[in-house]
């Protein structure tokens, strides 16, 4: 049984995390930390898990997470998680780290795009970035892996494989997407109250969304490509769930169909990469680890669509997903039914 | 051209009393202040306001208020507004109050559901109460109107004729009201963010919420029934509305039927009040003034449902009634088409 | 492993049963109907099993679904039901019955609120309601079960015991019941339709919905207690989720305390009633078999205050736990983490 | 007074016409027809117009209708409507037709759209095109008005100035558009069930939908170019309200400013067209009929936001602004307070 601790464990992904973590037939959940730890139980945070996990919320150092737990899924701002996460890796422990700190490439872009130094600078560019749908093999040998964001997700999967393939542009391609108010995070913020989100649909972030650059970073490492790539973030008024539109111009003669089979094969032994006729909805994703892909024609232009749960392929799911691998478990354990 | 000062408006029920105020054909909105003035137009605060309201907000006094204005909305939160209502008073204007501070009958019930001393207890018990469908003569003679709360409008409303017309018994009264989330306010809680409230249903304040003496009170101011009423509030996740179920006991051999008669003929020069055969559903009464009250019978009880938009005949738009019946205009002047 | 058919796949309830047996460990399912079937695959009736499960849709006799199935979960219309469970019983096999048609105990209590003659009336009671937590030792030994409607599991959980203990009186109780939308099944109808229900709030079937006798007839059957009780079932803008908001008055001088005793004790043995301290949300139970319990003291009253998930326990995960009863299978099998 | 007559009076265009109607002082509502007619009451259609208009529904001849009115708002399908526009015109009435039987500027883009042959193609391309802020003198000599498609109107109207100052290339334009569920209309389809639409997010009609060419065709006819245009509509769950992400290149070294400067010089005289600094929400024109427009810069591409509620400017409340305009009116009568 490996033991997992949760830090961090106040927010969306973090209890996502314990959800699928509950279920999973060889991880045990050992610790739960947060800075707001007053020795009470995690279900006083998480009502849903009254009579179904008993543990204390505590504020561990990170030599204590490290000394009680096997891997830590650490579930902290950016920021804020690697100085923690190096401590852990430090310890001789494996880390999910859901946090940005370690996705990017270099020192140089993570300051860019976040300000400030990065706290860990040596692990970036060699930190797997969590898609083993991309980067099985050096998840499978590391100790630490980079979680990706939820709108990369989106975007990266349906695009590496084209990409690779040559059978598109690298520009122009524009990434319109958009995402229940989860992904927002639980800090309340006016913006994000129910009667200022619900029954409303909005842009934020355009031409400044730090999963731009994460997103381009990432399919240049996948596949070498260098693209041009303009990306929307937009608000949902629903719980969970990301769609993403994607524009793209394809080389020569490729047909919708062409595209499609290249996707199919690309992803043919992926347990969570379901390339579908019809048009995905978020609602077939909902709470699963699935990413639906289609692809439709229009006119000069390519459109692909995407579909996956924020919180779980687009966070926690991805989390256990890539400890799977990271353990040599089938990917898909603890994650489908079987 | 009356000049009305909104006191207290970035909250949801002062945007809402803007905008009625709008269409108002006798009024202005000639000052909004706010504590967080910081120098900039309103349309900032409440984008929808952007061309529609050119309105420096501004951190006024009450003598400034006063001296700016004919009348003040003050959407102050309780305690808060009673200080400042006072001194707008003093300085010879009128106030409708949105707060809670004016509407019980004496200062040892408001002591005892709202704590600490009221900063203004003379007035408690000679100011009227602001339906004017119960209090209509009072209104117009007064230049303080406590503005009512939300639930309590939809509970005294069906139930006042009933017991003044001693149709129903005064116990047992079950009221099991539902409202949407703007009732809770634009301040930044957990439990208000979207994806804490949406896809959930709540009930909250159980035997503790402060618009059961209210309904108790007023209740007794208008009909002299002592009822003993219990009343639990709920969340519903949608913006605005609320419906209130209700369950009595009649006298003697009444029917559904008498019941609805009584309550026709009390409110048949009410313009805000519509007895309905179909059951309410707070969509018909959304963005409207209205309240919609149906009457059932089931087995030994009656069921009365009242339906009403929470922030317009639930709080603003009542507001704007008063004001009408405080300057001897038609209660529906701004209020309904034509 | 056992083999289950669907009956009547097209529905909600049917789409849940299917999510919850595809994660069940001794559980597979290998037949699906629908009078709709046209040699299509499941997942084009259903998208989100798009590679979770292959098995076409086919429209059987009750017959040859006896002659695949060890067991089938009816999803059918009532009075649609009977004919088809009376004919794969007969042919030896187990049936849940999730229609209504064999919930009451007598042929005229049925006929009286379903209307038309009874189609096997001969099984009327005798057949085990599906609520372990009450008769699991008739559930253990039956062929054939009548899964509860999702209101009655709502209103009968927490009130069953206080009635067996006697804690409570029969009468008055007022149980008001708030549904998600999806209790009202896939068939289009306008009243159903996303821009009715959506930002509204109404009570329906005000002294006429069916779960009140069956409420009332199954509350004797458990505790020998003939209540007289009123129901009022409500649509809330939600997809899942039931809150039942119940007033009942103590025997003698019962606290909430001592009720909560009560319901702890009974079901101190039940994986999946939880008697909370908190105010229970349907939040906390979406998507799980759990029904949370809380009690409060209101004056002369108490409020019980109950939350499940509609379709999970008050439908489908009922179905699951029942059908875990009948082969002697840890009532939780499939049902909860391990 | 002018008298109006609501054809096809069961839909959410019809109900949204009639509301705003009820406010404009110089309209009156005097016919309602549908073939479902009963010799019922107008609010036993809409409940939420009790009391509020009392109007028999009627199944009316285009020449009875032609007799009670002056004006006919036509709210009937594509390919129903233009038969009865005809005779309505025929018998010396004016009309605002909501369909899309004539938007199109030729027969033949109908046929290749709609399929079937135009039951009136001699008032193609003459028929003007219902955007005051685009075609005013037209309108206001025409008798037959074509009232725009929702998503149109929120692509053209950022579009059309800057194509026509040649501040942008013609292509490539991708148009990402959004809209609430009440754009579906009212006929019960699972698709538009509550359960279905809610918490989901999806694309739909990639590259089939008939607003593409509508949006060529005007954007044409307003400013002479021919554009390249991609456009995806997509169903957002809420009720209400269009925003439309809209990616354009400039030409030479125009920046955001200057689009800005150039929408806000086109429409400085235009009442209901708000150029903002701030990104656009649907909720700040939720019922009304402002369209917001921002404009932001990303790498290469200029992103165009709009917002607009569809029912309001996307509908009726446009339907109105012709009426005011065909009859001289001021546009804003009866649409914005005043």
């Amino acid at each position: 049984m490996i033991r997992v601790g949760i830090v961090g464990c106040s927010g969306y992904t973090a209890i996502e995390a314990i959800r699928w973590l509950l279920r999973h037939p060889q991880a045990g959940i050992v610790a739960a930390t947060s800075r707001q730890a007053d020795g009470s139980c995690i279900s006083q945070m998480h009502p849903e898990l009254t009579e179904r996990l008993s543990l204390e919320v505590e504020d561990l150092s990170p030599e204590q997470i490290a000394e009680r737990c096997d891997i830590a899924f650490c579930c902290l701002p950016h920021a804020a998680s690697a100085p923690i996460v190096a401590k852990i890796l430090q310890a001789g422990k494996k880390v999910v780290d859901l946090s940005a700190d370690y996705r990017l490439s270099s020192a140089d872009l993570y300051e860019q795009w976040y300000g400030g130094t990065h706290p860990d600078p040596e692990r970036l560019g060699t930190t797997p970035y969590g898609l083993p749908e991309l980067f099985e093999e050096q998840i499978s040998d590391a100790t630490l892996v980079a979680n990706p964001g939820c709108y990369p997700t989106s975007a990266i999967l349906p695009l590496a494989p084209l990409l690779k393939a040559e059978l598109i542009e690298a520009e122009p391609i524009v990434v319109d997407s958009k995402s229940g108010v989860s992904g927002a995070g639980r800090t309340p913020k006016m913006v994000n109250l129910y009667s200022e989100a619900n029954e409303s649909f909005i842009a934020y972030g355009v031409g400044t969304h730090r999963h731009q650059p994460e997103i381009i970073d990432i399919l240049h490492r996948s596949t070498g490509a260098q693209v041009d790539l303009v990306f929307t973030p937009h608000l949902v008024p629903m719980d969970r769930g990301i769609l993403s539109t994607i524009y793209v111009k394809v080389k020569g003669e490729q047909s919708a169909n062409d595209l499609q089979t290249c996707l199919k094969d690309f992803y043919k032994t992926q347990p969570f990469v379901r390339i579908v006729d019809h048009l995905p909805a978020t609602r077939n994703v909902t709470r699963t680890n699935f990413c639906d892909i289609a692809v439709r024609q229009h006119g000069g232009w390519m459109v692909l669509l995407s579909a996956i749960d924020n919180l779980t392929k687009g966070a926690s799911g991805a989390a256990v997903q890539c400890m799977n691998v990271m353990y040599g478990f089938d990917q898909t354990l603890g994650l489908v039914d079987q």
